[in-house]
């Protein structure tokens, strides 16, 4: 059960860091795919494509005109991560049954009122006001049930050997 | 044990909508306390006062000049969020059983080599690229094993009523 996450309506000078925090952690936390819609950013996708490069692993981002297209045409499921929504540990065990592949919808400013009817969940990661990279990390983190942590990326060329003090980056090289 | 979080190098073209972020989720995730360095930002601390008053609970932001001065004179314990740290859940224990009050320092672009050294633990929250608003969340709701998430906001003018479709806030006036 893959899953995908949709940014809806990136601004390139406003959301830059924000949009490419959240796909950073999806792909940390397990999310294989991340679409865009908003206004395409070639710096944003390239951040991010330099990412998977060194760090490894297939996720990958792509930019759509049309989110409520991506929606619609969409085979799987739809969560739609809001403050809104029915808090996250309530519906993420049913989510995680449905084995349909996941579209999870993350708003920027401003999220159309369709999103809430066209998605077939509305989740809340509380329903305070915080980020929707916290918001996503914590769902994919508890619909992972942590395994998410033990995620390897194939094809890494950096790795981090963890340390108690300073940094430990090593450079594989292929055989 | 209370959590202050300690954000570095703030700036506040670059960092606004991050920062903000950063101290929302500190916040709903438990953290009673939010310090920056870097540069002030009136901006930033008025954002975060007008959430906390709408929303509840006596969680504060305040700008330090020097982020060195406010960890050496810290009474309690200091936790790093670093990439290239011990994987969190493997020392967690030991810092929820430690009880005294926790500073987090959280970096931003580039960290000082010393806040390595002046902490009790560098943290990773897995050791791949992605953000430090998830990295602090995912922290905290592991720190807090979840309950975090019933955490009651005192004062609140605003309140969310979970819904399935659409939003649901209710006002509170005082009697």
């Amino acid at each position: 059960m893959g899953i995908t996450v949709l940014r809806l309506g990136h601004r390139p000078i406003r959301d830059k860091r924000v949009t490419t925090h959240l796909f950073l952690a999806a792909r940390a936390f397990g999310a294989d795919r991340g679409i865009y819609s908003g206004v395409k950013d070639r710096g944003l996708e390239e951040t991010l494509a330099r990412v998977c490069l060194e760090w490894g692993g297939s996720f990958r981002v792509e930019y759509a005109e049309s989110w409520r297209k991506v929606v619609k045409e969409w085979s799987g499921k739809v969560v739609h991560l809001t403050m809104y929504g029915v808090p996250f540990r309530d519906v993420i065990p049913a989510i995680r049954d449905d084995s349909a592949e996941k579209l999870i919808i993350v708003g920027g400013e401003k999220v159309p009122s369709e999103a809430y009817s066209l998605a077939d969940w509305n989740v809340s990661v509380t329903s305070q006001p915080h980020s929707e990279v916290s918001a996503l990390a914590l769902f994919l983190h508890e619909y992972f049930e942590g395994q998410e942590l033990d995620k390897k990326f194939d094809g890494a060329r950096l790795r981090v050997v963890p340390q108690e003090r300073g940094k430990k980056v090593v450079t594989i090289t292929s055989p």
